[in-house]
């Protein structure tokens, strides 16, 4: 058995349950019947209370239907399990919170937010995962309204890690961000997030592209995520694949989920000193071998934890949750580019190996809660 | 502020997720990306295998709808937070199962059948709890048939506690289980359950009464399960109210949730030596203070944790849950009256003060699990 397979098997769950208060005789009658009724009249009668006699204040769900399992894609709710007890266990390990994993046994959309509307009582924020695009973005919009904290990891957390790595990448290369063109390829989620990011803070000269190809305005069959991405990218109006969509792009941004999409001959159409974050995982679009048949100064990014500058939303998220769980603030696009401002400034002098703190550096908690509780 | 508010507003939850394997550099690429995606494919493959690579195994569900929570009644999801998490932390404590405290918001049942199902890939069990009757009854009926450990702690865990303390409390008194009558006050979930083990287990001097009186057959309005038990009580079909039901028991079981429901007047009409569990929570239906003005011979026991013989299902869960989750069984009727018979047997020379383990007896774990285990 390998060595994956092997721990897994050894922990049975990467995360427990565990008491907060050692029980005793003489404590039950306090904790237990009689006495927790005070606790429950109180919260009857007030229940923002909740977040005062009970763990509420503390707890996120990670919510998942399994659609897009890492590795195996639309799958069972089950296979995303031992990702989400992943998540959970940085979630406390990395910020204290203690998070939930629910892998929901339905692909309905009406139904996942049902479930999160009716599973609310128990928390303070939803962690949206793995769920395919566009239904994770519409369940995003339609719960926008609620009184709910949400967070997307895949279109939000992915967003931020990649603005703070690619401000860091172009202070290194020596270019402007409004002066480069940039190619984002895979319009799911993630890809989405990082259009909208971008886009937010103004950047124009943005390309995407999807399995069918450039995005372009009146392309046959797209969701409204894709065409709003249509009107505010792609200006020369291109139509093509990845040849015309990366051509002459001075970033590469590598969301489709497909490994070694990207070749040399790929590289070679990019501007000098090109950034390149081949982020999908667990195979990204390309690997650095490759990249140096085309070219010896580039940038070069992953989502892996066993390579350097590692773009994943592992790096914002715990600090993320923390800081809407202790001032209960709702995500935008404003807040996400100033947590990736945050981010990227950790790193004092960026190099073309240190583009982005890795998920253990300690400053990064503190760091993205200051961010929140200023906001 | 009160005892009870200081200590949970203190804790601010009794439970917490806690990691089971410190995360490091080395071991981030196994427990998560890119490593854990086989993980993801095995249990992809097959389902069954997520007992072996996650918590799943250990995992079980505390649902609830509020409908029924403890000294407030029907009230707000959030209301019935303390007692699911005292419950999970007990679960935990006293038989190593990781418990998940979920609150509903929702009163349906088709909604809480639903949720329970879309919930099920996490868990390896669900216990429903605090649901009121006949809904809660209906949702265990409906959810029989699904490939589901359910566990009704209200209906399963109150009969076979108060069955166990019935066993003792009758060889204290001298008197044989099948020549007493016996009074059920209350007739909900709890009621209903020890109606169904004493009618298992073959009593038929049964009498039950609810706040509209006697059970009789063809009583006007009555669900299907007051009429299963006019069906098979109250065999000389007498009408009337508490008085009329009482009079010449035996035995008088309380789960009616009215504290101070009975006097010493109530008493005098029971046959000598009687036998009362007030079981009744947070207020037992009559104190022994009150019993003593009538008679001076007779079995007190109540569901509080600070009296003497405590007839609360905090006895049996802990065990039920493990044993359910270690060898996948379902719990039915035989199983209850074994475990019940088992948990009596613990006592070796019962005496009125001593009819029942209690819940730190640290016999009732094992003892519990070989019951489920040899059924």
């Amino acid at each position: 058995m390998n060595k994956v397979l092997e721990i897994h098997k050894r922990l049975k769950g990467k995360i427990e349950i565990c008491p907060k208060i050692k029980v005793t005789k003489e404590n039950l009658g306090l904790i237990y019947t009689p006495g927790v009724v005070e606790a429950n009249r109180e919260i009857a009668k007030n229940p923002a209370s909740s977040f005062e006699y009970t763990g509420r204040g503390n707890n996120v769900a990670i919510i998942t239907d399994g659609s897009r399992t890492l590795g195996v894609g639309d799958s069972i709710p089950e296979a995303s399990l031992p990702v989400m007890e992943g998540k959970a266990l940085f979630l406390k390990t990395l910020a204290g919170v203690n998070a939930y994993p629910l892998c929901l046994n339905t692909k309905s959309k009406e139904e996942i937010i049902r479930t999160i509307e009716i599973l609310s009582p128990n928390f303070s924020a939803f962690n949206l995962e793995d769920v395919r695009a566009p239904k994770s973005l519409e369940i995003m919009e339609e719960l926008k309204e609620k009184d709910l904290i949400l967070f997307h990891d895949d279109e939000q957390g992915v967003a931020i890690v990649v603005l703070a790595a690619l401000l860091n990448a172009l202070k290194v290369v020596g270019k402007k961000l409004n002066q480069v063109k940039i190619c984002i390829g895979g319009a799911g989620a993630a890809g989405y997030g990082i259009f909208k990011i971008l886009n937010y803070i103004g950047l124009r000269d943005l390309i995407v592209f999807d399995s069918k190809g450039i995005i372009f305005k009146s392309r046959d069959g797209d969701n409204k995520y894709l065409k709003e991405i249509a009107e505010s990218t792609n200006k020369e109006n291109l139509r093509g694949g990845k040849k015309e969509a990366i051509n002459k792009s001075d970033v590469f941004i590598g969301v489709t989920g497909i490994g070694n999409l990207l070749d040399k001959t790929d590289v070679k159409l990019m501007k000098e000193k090109p950034i390149i974050f081949a982020i999908s995982n667990p195979s990204p679009e390309i690997l650095s071998e490759e990249i140096k048949k085309a070219t010896k100064n580039y940038i070069f990014a992953t989502g892996r934890s066993d390579f350097e500058n590692q773009i994943n939303n592992i790096i914002v998220f715990p600090g993320v949750f923390r800081g809407l769980l202790d001032f209960r603030k709702k995500m935008d696009l404003f807040l996400e580019f100033k947590i990736a401002k945050a981010v990227a400034s950790l790193i004092k002098k960026p190099n073309a190996k240190n583009i982005i703190p890795g998920p253990f550096d300690k400053r990064l908690l503190k760091t993205i809660v200051a961010c929140i509780r200023r906001y």
